[in-house]
């Protein structure tokens, strides 16, 4: 529980990763959350389809919950929201795309009924409670990017939210630094600012090089199709392409569910505007050098639709000479060995493809180390604490901070998620820390998965594993010949003789022991096949009575 | 075998990847192998050690090897020999500190009396059969590295190693195009050339741009320690690395073996030149300001010295506030995530850690387009045969060369490894292909891991596994409670219901079933689960006969 006259800040997700954004501000009786994310899998996570933030604390205090404000539309800090509403009810605003792209989800999910949701303009304050939260618009990759001041009866607390300081960016919303310093008229508590780039130097490029780029290399192409994988959630980018395609005379043809459903949800509600007749079937008979085809994939994610083509898998359509791919998208970190093989299989194919440095067909969304600058001299505040980066972001935002000399060296804050962040508006300190671990979904399992499994699976990856079925009668003496069963650890046809050796040390170790036990004899057999092939399989052997 | 008057030049490894490079040329009955490196396994390839070329080939015509010619010592170009060598007998040439690595290697892996080891000048011709082989030196990240122009009876044909056109590279040791022209008087029959960097535009950024960072990285770092992690084969930037701490006061202490081994075999040699008592041990008592301490580990490795210094599991030195870390190395596609979770454990300890974007501390060793291009006009081959390199990068090359203009459309051959592209010294086509497939390392296990086996690791790091374990009478009735064994798939704790309806299916599939197989209850059990959790373990169910 808050104290009386404090504001507790507690981020329960986003500190030390890049995903699974979000964060509780609590006052008194008052209790409201920005952002609820989800975080895509890292390769120590085996088999793990999502990684949600831990709730609890929000459901215990549900009661106090005014509404959960979100500040754009990407998975990383909307994800979460169908897990949420499984076990709460509350309002949620944001902008009407985002909006949009919740409703979709929550409906998908069969929680819709458990959420109010309401759009708000770009600019709008919004009274929940204690807190009074105005939106400012952002520039990011996609439109309908707010930023918040969050006035609060100890000060106005500012949440970038994910944003550039792009002067040129798609559809020309800048972030507007001006409203921002207008709604702080009394200075800013705290800046809760994105630390993304944090260890790109400079300014991110801006989004109209990439459009420049793309209006060049649709001259080259003349002829042949245009292929472009991009992530179906950078809905500027699309916005882009789709200006481009119709002044190049060509018609646009969309493959992957996401780019289907994110281009339909943004022109249904103003976001995307693509004259009548520009969109076509991807089957449609159109011949090459009127045809692009935005696809997803720019992951090379097995099932996208940019995949299928590189494998020949595509129902509708395949990669041929003449094909100029272009991927529109930067490769997330844990991705790179997926997308080169993706990459050799569309060059394999005859394609042209564009991708990397070869040109500049993608620029990142988040403000490099000058922005980030930038905005603490906007916004200047008494405090800093650093969000929506992995810690290196996390350190580099504060030492950058520091060197603007804008903010004490007591002003910045590396948190962990969970922590307590408290201000009675003069001091600032760390109350006891709520629970904010990573709560991975694995099918139909919600946080049932935890390290000791993903141990398991780490080392079965690994070297595979044996299971020995040891027929034992009631005294646990050997009463049978053991049996040996395996799966990826060696090959079963030219591994007979070695099986056949560790059935042989089964049995020297009952030979040789009293009172034998299965975690003896897994001793045994991990020494025995360590050293006959220097590799560690899962051991476990199991006694059968007969 | 080889035509009577035609060569064969046969790629075992390295074409398709980025690894194991190998080639094989043959004339009648005189072969010689260029480079036998190993790859490190991606992460498609869990629990392999190494990745070797698959020598078959050269085994089986051991008769008519003449030699095998090393263009430089990095691993992926010499660390295949101690495996070849347990097969074979051969003379194997290289330059000093080539031939001192590879004898390094063979003596640890206890075959150093099958090879002769010959040193060769870097501007030297060997006479092997058929063959004269000249050396032309080139500039690449370790000393000693050389290109090959090799005179056959049909032509000339040249190998460039790896190199760079850098013309301040660090030691003053450039490539030497004057020299390959002047081997080559009656022009190039093929050109078999480096793609490591088909996709970077311009130039690779020059070596002194390092040197000249790291300068000024070590002004700024004063007063504190200053700790360096690069690659241990980098040795020209160890010796850049040397001459700015004696420039800078400071002593260097080394941690790492590898990095011990090279910086010793390379001083031994005169590669490296570092004045008396600048080396120091790492637990030396000097003050902070004037030590630097050179670590492996700039991939991240788990056993690494600066990971264990991260983990502050070093036994020697740990890290402190007011360390200066620099990350002198790329980062190998694969590596992103394990070098992350490096960094962040290094800032969370305090350090000022400097990689990537951050500062220019590390530039490739590969030369770029411009100098690809460059190279093919300066060699004006009649064919060429891009080398090195994923397919991408192969594809990238082979559009580059028919930019350029030099090389007719007929003239660029994309080989897979084990293609036998001959010539008769005018036309050029492929012979069958010889066996050049993956041969993966696991512990002692040298070529029988098979795709079946990393299959199932696969799926099981995914999910896990289940061993139902089930007793059956003679007439395969069931006789008994079916037991299940499982693991990294779900915990043992939360899902005793899961298990015990697992049972029951196990129960109603035989009162269902007349003859009931092992196969048919793998797909019962896989079915139930999947419909359970919405997911896939490996099922394997055992009849056990009582």
């Amino acid at each position: 529980m808050a104290k009386a006259k404090s504001l507790r800040i507690i981020p329960l997700g986003g500190l030390g990763e890049i995903g699974k954004n979000m964060t509780v501000l609590e006052y008194g009786r008052n209790m409201i959350v920005i952002d609820c994310g989800v975080m895509f899998p890292e390769g120590d996570m085996p088999g793990i389809d999502l990684v949600l933030p831990q709730f609890d604390y929000v459901v215990q205090n549900q009661d106090r919950l005014r509404g959960i404000v979100l500040t754009h539309g990407h998975m990383d800090h909307i994800g979460g929201l169908p897990y949420l509403m499984r076990r709460l009810r509350a309002p949620i605003y944001g902008t009407a795309l985002t909006i949009g792209m919740v409703r979709r989800q929550l409906e998908e999910a069969h929680v819709l009924q458990q959420a109010d949701l309401h759009i708000i303009d770009e600019r709008e304050t919004l009274s929940l409670g204690a807190f009074s939260v105005h939106a400012f618009p952002v520039a990011h990759s996609i439109p309908g990017s707010v930023g918040l001041v969050i006035d609060t009866p100890v000060g106005s607390i500012v949440h970038t939210g994910d944003y550039k300081l792009d002067e040129t960016p798609a559809g020309g919303r800048i972030t507007d630094l001006d409203a921002l310093r207008a709604l702080t008229p009394n200075g800013v508590l705290a800046l809760l600012a994105d630390s993304t780039n944090a260890d790109r130097p400079g300014r991110t490029p801006t989004e109209k090089l990439v459009a420049d780029e793309l209006d060049r290399l649709f001259d080259e192409a003349k002829g042949g199709r245009i292929i472009i994988a991009t992530f179906a959630s950078l809905l500027a980018r699309l916005q882009e392409i789709m200006v481009l395609a119709h002044k190049h005379k060509r018609k646009v043809a969309l493959t992957g569910r996401s780019l289907e459903e994110n281009v339909g949800l943004a022109r249904e509600l103003g976001y995307l505007n693509a004259p009548d007749g520009l969109i076509v079937p991807v089957d449609a008979p159109i011949p090459d050098g009127e045809l692009l085809i935005l696809a997803t994939g720019s992951q090379g994610e097995p099932r996208s639709a940019l995949n299928r083509m590189a494998q020949g898998e595509h129902r509708q359509t395949q990669v041929k000479p003449g094909d100029t791919i272009i991927i529109s998208g930067g490769t997330i970190p844990g991705n790179e060995e997926e997308v080169g093989r993706m990459l050799n299989k569309l060059f394999e194919r005859g394609a042209n493809v564009i991708y990397g440095k070869l040109a500049t067909v993608h620029v990142s969304g988040h403000g490099s180390r000058d922005e980030m600058q930038a905005m603490i001299e906007a916004v200047r505040p008494r405090f800093l604490i650093p969000v929506h980066g992995e810690t290196r972001h996390l350190h580099l935002h504060a030492r950058l901070a520091l060197h603007t000399g804008v903010i004490a060296s007591d002003g910045v804050f590396i948190l962990n998620n969970g922590a307590a962040w408290t201000t009675d508006g003069f001091r600032a300190w760390l109350d006891a820390p709520v629970p904010a671990n990573d709560v991975y979904v694995d099918g139909h399992l919600i946080g049932e998965i935890g390290e000791a499994i993903m141990e398991d699976r780490q080392r079965l990856s690994q070297d595979g594993f044996i299971v020995a079925l040891i027929p034992v009668n009631a005294h646990n003496k050997l009463a049978g010949e053991p049996q040996i069963i395996s799966r990826g650890f060696v090959p079963l046809n030219g591994s007979r003789d070695l099986m056949r050796e560790a059935q042989k040390a089964i049995r020297q170790h009952f030979q040789r022991g009293q009172h034998v036990r299965q975690d003896s004899i897994e001793q045994t057999l991990q020494n025995f096949f360590y050293r006959e092939t220097r590799s560690r399989p899962v051991v476990l052997p199991s006694f059968i009575q007969v």
